[in-house]
């Protein structure tokens, strides 16, 4: 199989485009939906994939139940959604249960699957994740983005992308969408990359690059690392302040399960916080930004460590000379640990998040940043500290939250699967 | 006519008790409202409710065109809402106009109120607002509420309240409820004031000592000056930061027109971001906050006046000084506009708003305030700098954002004054 043709494409007029429809709504909730028969029977269709992708494997009834509408009408979504191929039965449920024994229901690991790319400053990479949230293929392709046009650095993306459908459409999956975390401010059409400095990339509009067989979504790669904590972490709260890192740093805020994303989509901008405003000129115009402190750049200068070719990048290079032993290494660090507080204890103030988490590039520094870090959050903080955690993701991150977004996407609204399929 | 006895009393239970609902959410929008025949009814009525607020007087036929409902439908809810007293007819369209002349309809100057009530450190303020926006009473008693317990405050606000209730029920007005803004944090149980530096209260919970028979909510002063000039401000976008101050520096910040509150209710603590994070000790544990630069008692001292007895207050005081040319409270304004755009920088970059409005006391001080806080805004930001305007409201918008919240909240569920009338 292969993805079937998508009639609502994006056209090229960026500003009639909403953004993507991937934040963590609460189920059925979609604004967007009217009150219509339509619009009802569409919320009613997302509040059994949400029931039972949560809670699965299900019987009908156990869905009727949960979503608080009859059996009858359960089973008539239900019928839709197994057509789709959005839902599949997994015979009869085990005996010994109380009841007439019902035909469990499971999401489809062979219906449509989200496809995550990932355009990093050193790599990129692709994966195809099913609705069950399983990563069914991935491909990975390293060397230096920074500096290149756009379209070459597209057109090997997309190739890694076909290679990851074909992989997928072996298991009997296709791609319902790509979305393309980057390194960068990304505006609010979902498609252009308002600035990347770090690939040196100014208001490229990768829409019109993407392939035009798939529906692309774009988005910071910070974006995504928050979204991915949201719907992948243990305990991720509903209110928190994610902060990763590449080469800059970035932050997503995420209110009420839904990312804060700024009136031009420029929200989440930690990096360029002043931390100690008189203090070295940044590249961003401001003086004494976090980044001055805590970026990649500055740790490197600050350890007197040469970026080098070691293979796990200049954070394994990093994380390899803190582990064994080397001062200079872990006061560099501890120092961007202390303007993260500082930086920290200023977006905790304005935003009061349940908690922080420390993602990509940032969790395997964890171990040196944290002490000095949340030493300056308690100081600083009137009453208890907000809770800083580590992501267990990682760099992972970013790429699985944009393949995730599309899969969310599907579970909020499956008719729209069946208007393409 | 008094107000009518109110059964759905918040408990002593604070945590089982919702966050007030006056956000401005989209008309119809209301997520508490499930899709049922009874929740879609009452989504409707409040559509006609915001359509006939916002763009009366409407004949019934505009008012179906308006929400796309038919205008058997939309009849059968006018009727019902002309029963309630939250519409009024006013007599046949005047001539002229295309079709069958319609009775035009408006909002009911003489149904609901919203009363809003104001606790400040020098002074008590309370009003009555009609449905229509109206003000239709205030009173207002001057006097030092700092250090004093809450008991005594809360004695006196009532009798204010009762004496305005009174006023406005001359004019065939109820209270529909009672929102109070304090200087301080309140919970999102909406009658715990956690920490209100600038009175001495602490974890006081204002909803066991307020009237017994209107519904209270207690919120930040900050909070219900950013809602004012959302619903008051000619042209304020929905995505915007709004900074007051009384005696200490707040702040809200309106993402999508509604609040963000925050985990506890704490968001918008924007006077204790650090600013220079080496400098003076600040009461809230921090060092170099915002409050040490800009707050009431900083600017003070760093123009070198006394506090002293002016009619017009602190705040007038030093206006009139830098109106006059004094050079030190000048300097000292200039400073604090300095460390007012350092910290909004920061808040900028992280949430991406539309723009700063500046609110409260700032507004009267905004002349010797903004060029220098404008020069940190532009110096330090990258791309256009975010644009700061300032609030026509000024000290008034706590008060009126009080009061509009309850009438807010009549206008979203006009069947919930059905239940209690």
């Amino acid at each position: 199989m292969t993805a079937p043709p998508h009639e609502n494409r994006p056209s090229g007029r960026a500003s009639a485009h909403l953004p993507p429809s991937y934040d963590d709504r609460p189920p059925g909730s979609g604004r967007a939906l009217p009150d219509t028969q339509q619009g009802i029977r569409r919320r009613n269709l997302a509040r059994v994939m949400h029931a039972v992708s949560a809670e699965g494997p299900l019987s009908r009834a156990s869905v009727a139940t949960r979503i608080g509408l009859t059996r009858a009408a359960v089973s008539t979504l239900v019928d839709e959604l197994i057509r789709w191929g959005l839902l599949e039965e997994l015979g009869p449920e085990r005996p010994g249960r109380v009841g007439r024994p019902g035909s469990a229901l499971a999401v489809s690991g062979h219906g449509p699957a989200g496809i995550g790319a990932e355009i990093g400053v050193d790599h990129l990479a692709v994966c195809a994740v099913d609705l069950r949230g399983e990563v069914s293929a991935r491909a990975v392709r390293h060397g230096a983005n920074r500096g290149r046009a756009p379209s070459p650095v597209i057109e090997e993306l997309t190739a890694l992308v076909r290679q990851v459908v074909a992989e997928a459409a072996g298991e009997g999956l296709w791609a319902a969408g790509l979305a393309v975390a980057v390194p960068g401010l990304v505006a609010r059409d979902a498609r252009t990359v308002v600035r990347a400095p770090n690939l040196d990339w100014h208001d490229t509009d990768l829409g019109a690059l993407l392939p035009a067989d798939l529906p692309p979504a774009v988005d910071n790669e910070a974006n995504f690392g928050a979204l991915a904590e949201l719907w992948l972490g243990k305990h991720t709260p509903r209110n928190f302040l994610h902060v990763s890192a590449e080469i800059g740093i970035g932050a997503a805020v995420v209110v009420d399960g839904r990312l804060l994303r700024g009136t031009r989509g420029f929200a989440g901008e930690l990096g360029h916080v002043p931390v100690w405003p008189d203090g070295p000129r940044c590249r961003c115009g401001g003086r004494g930004c976090l980044e001055q402190y805590a970026g990649e750049e500055a740790v490197l200068r600050a350890a007197g460590v040469e970026r080098g070719e070691d293979p796990a990048g200049p954070v394994g290079l990093l994380a390899h000379r803190a582990e064994d032993g080397d001062e200079g290494v872990r006061r560099a660090l501890r120092g961007a640990g202390t303007a993260l507080g500082i930086a920290l204890t200023g977006a905790v103030n304005l935003l009061d998040p349940e908690s922080v988490v420390l993602g990509g590039a940032l969790a395997g520094l964890a171990p040196w940043l944290l002490p000095s870090l949340a030493h300056e959050l308690a100081q600083r903080t009137a009453g208890p500290a907000c809770p800083v955690s580590v992501s267990r993701l990682g760099p992972e991150g970013s790429l699985l939250g944009a393949a995730h977004s599309v899969v969310r996407a599907v579970l909020d609204d499956p008719a729209s699967v069946a208007e393409r399929a």
